[in-house]
Formats: C-alpha cells, structure tokens, sequence
C-alpha cells in the first residue's frame, strides 16, 4: 500500500501528507524524542523517502513550522468577508487566532513553545512564523480602525501602535490558553477586542492625551 | 595599568567591569562581529583573563543577556515605591520599562532583538530573560488592580489575564520605539497604561462579558 501510494501521488501530496504526519508525531513526542524512522511510518512512507523530501528532522520540523503558520493566516483570513464591517472582520479575525490555538494545543505547543525556548536551532524560525501571524492581525487592527466606508477613525500612526499593542496582548494570551484548559477561546476574544475597541475611542477621543 | 587592576579587584567587580565593556562591544558590532580580544582590550585586561572568567564569547554573551535583564527589572522596581498608590505604582514601573529600553536602544538590539532571532544558540536565554521582565510588568498590573486599601477590584483570574495582556502590549512596543526614534516612552507609557486603565473599568463593570 505505501509503496503504490510513493508511486502514484505528485510531490506536494506527498509532501503534504508528510508534514501533517510529522506535526501529528512532533506534538505528540516532543521533537527530541521524536524520529524520523517514527514520521515516516505514521505518514505510510520509507524512511529514505522522508530524508529525500525533507533533507533531515531539522528540515521536517522546519517544513512543519511554516506549514502550521500557513494555516493559522489562512484561518484568520478565511473568517473575514469582504462585506464585513471593519471592526466586524477584526472580531472574526481574532476569534479565528484563538480557536487556531485551541484546536491545535498540541502542534502549538512543540512547534512555538518548545522550539522558540528551548535553544534549538529553531528559534529563528519560530520568530519569522509568528511575525507573520502578528503582520495579519495588525493589519486587521489597522483595517479596523477604519469605518465601514473606509474613513479613518484615528491617524494611521495610532492605528499602528493600538495595533501592535492589540497583537501583542494576543501573541501574550496564547500562553495563557494552553495554560487554562477550561478557558474559551470566544471570552480572551472579548477582552482583546475591549482593549481594541476601547483603544479607538480613547485615541480617537483625544484621553490619551491627556492623561 | 591593566596588570595592577587584575591584581588588585575583587572577582566581582572584574566581572562586572568586563560585561560592562562586553555589552559596549556587542552593542556596536553585534554578536558575530565582535571578538573576545576586543572584548578584553575594551575593559582594560588580557584576553585569556576574559576566557578564565566568562568561559568563551558564547559565555560572555550570555552573562550579557543575564546582567540586562537584571538591570531591567532593577530599573522598574526602583521606581515602585512602597507609599505609591497600586495605579502609581504601575503607571512609573511601565515608564521605567520604556526609558529603559530607550536608554539602552544599542544593547536592546543586539541582547534581545539579534539573540532573539538569529538563531543563535541565544534564544532560551532571552526567552529566560523576556520572562522574567514580563512577570515584573504582570506583578504590577496585578498590583495595580488592586485599591490603596489592597482590596481587589476585579477578581484575581481578571485581574491574571488584563496583566498579560498589558505587558504582552508593552513587550510589542518595545520593537515601536526601536524603529521609530521620535517616539518617547511617555507617550508609549499612557498608551499601555490606557489599556490597563481601561481593562480595569470594563472588566469591573461587568461590560467585557454582555460583549
């Protein structure tokens, strides 16, 4: 069955199908104690087979952190609908964030938490995956800071520090989530988006300047 | 000169000097860059006295990233005075955070943002590092919301969250005012401590959960 399978299906199956095998492994091993010989199985595929995609279990577990950085962008942008309010896609786009997190606790684990802390070589990795993911929800940030027919609300500058300020707090609230079992994905939406909304008002109302 | 200094200071005064001269260093030519002999030559003693004290360039680096941190979180709690009020208190501990970074924008770079990034074999001790100056700015904001009296005004799981959120905010900002030399940290100070502020009244008021 494997061996049909090498024959038949084009690189980027293939591919595919060894990536999600090897997070499936990574998350549940650890990458230390995860092998090759290990991902090769679980995806129904030899061991050369893997060393010929991949290059290494460096290379693999790589392949494994932009993959799953992929699919957290293409969740957050998956929920924002052209026709959505700016503020209405913000609140999806966060919502999508967390639930990415919460649903895939385990890969989230190994792939940001282990691989950026642990002093592997993966750090620079980790660190160009999550500026990608934190480059998407300023964006949306800044989007939101825009009515719906596309005025600003406040200056571009404030809407890129409310913005990173926004990220930040959700890039942080990430730890906080995989900490806390019984905490919802839908309630750190809510007290992100506060922050955010409330942040356009008070920029926008001119308190900060005051203060 | 150098020969009667070696002679002469105690080994903790040595090796402060040493890392005092090895963040100068680095902070001018970043890691790769730099070398132990102008390491040496910079504080005024021989090259193998460096490798007796601090082991390797690898090891003076991370002596580096510890003694920053250290300073760091010195700088916040010297300004939190026991008599402040717990909103005081947050508002100079988050303006020390800032001026901190301000202050030491060279060393900022190269400690945090290269050894962050780079994939050096860094990551962990700046992982270790951020964390701890993290959990200081946490310590605050949950301090913060708490009345002079000491009693609570959000419960302590709100108060855990808010707290993330504020210094996972600041740390974003920290990369704000790197890039952009006009800014101040006063103004990067009420942006943060507005978010704080705010989290307080909606999280106590009850409006964060009829979102």
């Amino acid at each position: 069955m494997a061996t049909r399978q090498q024959k038949r299906l084009p690189r980027h199956v293939r591919e595919r199908q060894m990536i999600d095998a090897a997070v499936r492994v990574f998350s549940h091993s650890g990458y230390h104690a995860a092998s090759v010989e290990e991902i090769a199985e679980a995806a129904g595929i030899s061991k050369p087979m893997v060393y010929i995609y991949l290059g290494s279990k460096e290379g693999v577990f790589t392949a494994c952190i932009h993959r799953e950085a992929d699919r957290l962008v293409e969740a957050v942008r998956a929920v924002v609908r052209p026709h959505d309010t700016p503020e209405l896609g913000l609140w999806q786009g966060i919502g999508a964030f967390f639930r990415f997190v919460a649903d895939n606790r385990d890969s989230w684990k190994v792939l940001y938490q282990q691989a950026r802390t642990q002093g592997t070589p993966f750090s620079g990795e980790v660190a160009d995956a999550r500026c990608r993911v934190m480059d998407e929800i300023t964006a949306l940030v800044v989007a939101g800071t825009r009515l719906p027919g596309g005025e600003r609300i406040i200056d571009e500058q404030e809407a890129e520090i409310l913005a990173r300020m926004v990220a930040g707090a959700a890039d942080a609230l990430t730890e906080w989530l995989l900490e806390n079992p019984d905490e919802t994905p839908e309630s750190l939406t809510e007290r992100v988006m506060s922050i955010a909304l409330v942040g356009v008002e008070r920029f926008n109302s001119g308190d900060v300047c005051e203060a």
